[in-house]
């Protein structure tokens, strides 16, 4: 350790092999003491560098982690070969001036846009422009100050960085390895808008998904609407309007959730025909079926959602008024008129059978969003993984499709059910799930399993002596 | 970067810059071979390094882990310059013989207490004043031999360390990097009594909101009490102390969770309205409100504990003697008495909209407990982080509210709902978030708004020529 | 390794100490453009490394990651020293005919096998057999390639390594770090059977746990199903088979469900007991209880699901056709003969205080749930795990266990109970969370606990005078 200080071994490592030596020789700089100047600042001298702040008024600048020096622009940049520059866009102006100090100087720039295209070019681009003898690097602004000062974790470990000197950001790499994070190179700085707009994201990847849920949502609401509320206002004239809040609910919901969980498997299973087909795994599918895919988990996680609705709605049924009115209601007619109703053994078995299979399809269902959390699903196998969303996923799918059906029971037949010659909401729901249950259980056979496999394991129809690489 | 090919820098560097040298050059050596010994040798030896075991008993010290040697202190001693000491501290003293040995030495001290305040010095200043000569370095202790063993993962991935020797610190730091940890160094030995404390902390974040829930309980479990069981007995007589263990239980709950989801919200809103009053966000907020907005989470998953309570409460109603006796009762009554009452199309749209909004209400409640999950709340950007917690949070107050007032409708206006001059416990509960809802639209007024985002910017009313760094 | 310190050495070894170097120098190769070829390829070039593909078609190979060069296999094998094998392991023989360019490279075997068992010796070996001249190292196989193409993460983040070669797994290891990985030395190669077989796991730690919650399940059903159906099919020639859909399951589960929470503790107390009988806690436990320590989270986990499913079971009681019915019956039939039951207010105590302490106990119950995901468990220190698992866990079981003795209430000294002689299964679920509790009641006696604690401190009986190391 001691022999550390010795001085020719110093000074030849600025950045490489040896970060820590540096720590004894040249600070980092930041320019601007706002909330992120500060708390980078401050994780910086916690992982042991030394941090010389530059500020326009180095004396009134307000608190700085301890420890850290602060003295003009000018004299900050003079000290350290890295600079962050922790100041709005909008000052960057300011910086034109400092561009003989800033000379050959790495300039990281952390800045975020309050909003998405407010400005022409990205922020790294526009310094990059007004300092051109500077090396510009875009980094750590996808992190958050607050998680610069907690310590990072897991997703937010990861820094993105992207610039036009390959030296510039490996100085950069560097410090951010120091201080435990994760470094992803972007690329040259045109990847900075990228970056930029990348925490301002507002969940790109459910947009599709809840799209779906909503329209599906919509369509039958007004399905439902039609057929209960206003069928019943027409044909007898009953106002039952009170029924959208509750029981209407209890049908949409149910009915969009099981659309939606079959929604999650068919794109599997239209990508194994489309393979038997094309008798490879190489061609890529179409774009639809890709980006279809890629929100298979958004589209079972909101069907959740619904699906949890849906009990909560269930569950609640025999609290409300209505019910118990009308419940209260026969009792009293029954009296009255002295009938009595025999019990039907068969409508037991089938009211019971239905409220056991929707309960275990729900426990199910849970289970699989349990697994879908970042950690859960991190800490299983690939294999282990694909298990529980494939295999008891299907099971989910057949369970909740099976209390459909048992719902409708002898429905399906009786022409009562058909108003105004329309299939009940429940009816139209089965079609997809049945479709996918259908073609999933094909695709079981020994057969076409063997062959399925096969192509997925990298056999081709076409090309039976190429080379086949490993699949993962 | 090229330079590092020079031939003296590779052998000064036993530590920087190539700690894969060390392995071959310089074993580590951990002092006892108890369960985290044990564990920190095995995955010292997993990383790659030599480790040696200075144990009192060489011979009969027990298992250690494959590869290592197990020698005498003073052997194993001489063999490292860094020492792990994992020994408890009553034993501290039999390492004062060995000062001679251990002089220049860098020892890690990893040690705990089984309760805080059990000695007057942090065992590592203790160890530093019997090994004056020795450079103590605190570190490790706040990871348990089990996560050593396993593997660290996510947050036990940080280590602390402190000690006086910068050298010493960097050289035990880098042994954590290799070992896949995330170093954070907590200044000089002077914080180890911090870092000892740390591993025996239970739960301090939790301490005030779990004292304002059981406060608010206590006091509304009285309330509703005296209002309901005592006065009944007072006033009629009748003794319906049974309803305190589901009744009361269902009255209390829900109200505490809407005062505490309130509570949740009511420093954001108080806070804006001081920056508005201040013109600047860059005054520090008052000590007691940086304290409770740092409990928001904790309020927040308090109540929604509550909610989950209160809603299983609610759904077991129809299961109960009580409420299934009274059913019977009202129907034999009827039938007896010949009523017959009408159905109220009012009753049933208040009934179910009241359960409607509630059930809602409590969708995107647990959907804000999940985004607080850590893996989940890391996996999104801070944008949809904040929308997540302040838009739908703020959703979600306002249904929870309006399931209340739903729940309350034409009893506000009832004289007998006063009983004893007081008013039911659930208007009680209405006060805090009704406060909150009507600052929150003031807030959102356009004008107040876009003052709001634009002090929250960094612009300052009283400053307004002045830099104005970066907000995140 | 040792050769790092010769001058000429820098550039022999652009993957020690100064990994960044080799950016500039020489790139990496990957043998195969499959999956995960693709991934790591695409990996390294984000994490600035030069890649260069070998392809036994260059030319039409499909695509590769941008910025990487594909060749032939002997081409690019020249390029690099670190060469990564993403080939099927039925193409291996191609690899034997570059045996001589192969000559001295660190080859790094990614394979998996899709079947357990497929092949007599590892992949790994089976190459390492093909080729003696080069250095085989086994990684990367335990990460997907989409964990490779999307970042790692948590759990993701562990390279398992292992070799024959410290210096191959060195070079492998330099790799690993400078993607954001984090390395664990298994040993040479006879360790990769083991590495291989890892990603083909089935969940191995809930296998015992799974087996007995389906062999209660299977007991307790026959055992209800006797008991009920058939019992009353004999005695009374009911057919009331209908039950077992609903009825039954409601009552196997929570059997089930309390008899696998009090498993969870019942290993800790006999833990304890062994620990105070032997008067030291350094030495080891029979197989069985660590087997049974071991799995403790699972069983807990399987008996919340359990529970879970008992919740939704009992909140569907009234909606079910055979209470309603029933409900009806029972009013018809007091109507019609007149009769009129009283209000009973110790039932009302008893039905109420036993769905109140249920609903606690499941509150408490989802709480030690939540606290079992990996991110929140990662996150508390390791007294408030404890706290949770060990204090909450023993409220919980005592809250459940009191539910089930207010369920029983005078049935248990009621003669009608005992059909056929055999005690009702709810009895029987109750023998085991006693003798828990009672044992936990026991180690509680402040003397009993005083002697756990100092044993668990390294105290020892026979032993006064050795030396203690530290716990953890």
């Amino acid at each position: 350790m001691s022999k550390e200080a010795k001085p020719e071994s110093m000074s030849l490592h600025p950045l490489g092999g040896g970060a820590e030596v540096t720590t004894e020789q040249e600070p980092l700089c930041v320019f601007g003491t706002g909330d992120m100047g500060r708390s980078l600042g401050q994780r910086l001298l916690q992982t042991g560098y030394k941090v010389a702040y530059g500020s326009r008024r180095p004396l009134g600048c307000g608190p700085v982690p301890q420890g850290a020096q602060v003295m003009s622009y000018a004299d900050a940049a003079q000290l350290a070969s890295v600079v962050f520059v922790c100041i709005h866009r909008e000052h960057y102006g300011l910086m034109e001036k400092l561009s003989s100090q800033l000379k050959g100087k790495v300039l990281v720039d952390v800045s975020n846009n309050p909003e998405q295209n407010l400005y022409p070019e990205a922020n790294a681009v526009y310094l990059q422009r007004l300092l051109p003898g500077s090396h510009v690097v875009k980094a750590f602004n996808t992190l958050s100050a607050w998680a610069l000062q907690n310590g990072p974790s897991d997703a937010c470990r990861q820094v993105y960085v992207c610039g036009n000197s390959a030296e510039a950001k490996q100085a950069v790499a560097e410090v951010a390895t120091k201080m435990g994070l994760t470094v992803l190179d972007r690329g040259s700085l045109s990847a900075s808008q990228e970056l930029e707009d990348f925490p301002l994201q507002l969940f790109p990847e459910w947009r599709l998904p809840l799209q779906i849920a909503v329209g599906l949502t919509a369509f039958f609401f007004f399905y439902v609407l039609i057929r209960d509320v206003i069928y019943s206002y027409v044909d007898q004239g009953k106002d039952i309007s009170f029924r959208i809040m509750v029981s209407l609910a209890n049908k949409v919901f149910p009915i969009v959730s099981l659309i939606m969980l079959s929604l999650c498997y068919l794109p599997g299973v239209i990508a194994a025909f489309l393979q038997l087909y094309r008798g490879t795994k190489y061609r890529r599918f179409p774009d639809w079926l890709d980006r279809w895919m890629l929100c298979r988990k958004q589209l079972g996680l909101l069907a959740l959602a619904l699906a949890f609705l849906h009990v909560l709605y269930t569950l609640i049924i025999p609290i409300r008024y209505y019910v118990r009115f009308k419940s209260w209601e026969y009792v009293i007619t029954q009296v009255k008129e002295n009938q009595t109703s025999k019990f039907d053994t068969t409508v037991a078995w089938r009211s019971d059978s239905y409220l056991s299979v929707g309960i275990l399809g729900f426990g199910l269902y849970v289970l699989l969003g349990i697994t879908s959390l970042p950690s859960v699903s991190n800490a299983l196998s690939w294999r282990e993984f694909s298990y529980v969303q494939s295999k008891l996923g299907h099971v989910t799918l057949f369970l909740c499709t099976l209390h459909t059906y048992l719902y409708g029971w002898d429905r399906f037949l009786r022409p009562s059910t058909y108003k105004w010659y329309t299939p009940p909401g429940f009816m139209l729901s089965l079609v997809v799930p049945s479709v996918v249950l259908v073609l999933k259980v094909l695709l079981l056979v020994p057969c076409v399993d063997r062959s399925v496999t096969r192509i997925r394991r990298g056999w081709e129809r076409t090309q039976p002596d190429e080379e086949k690489t490993l699949l993962t």
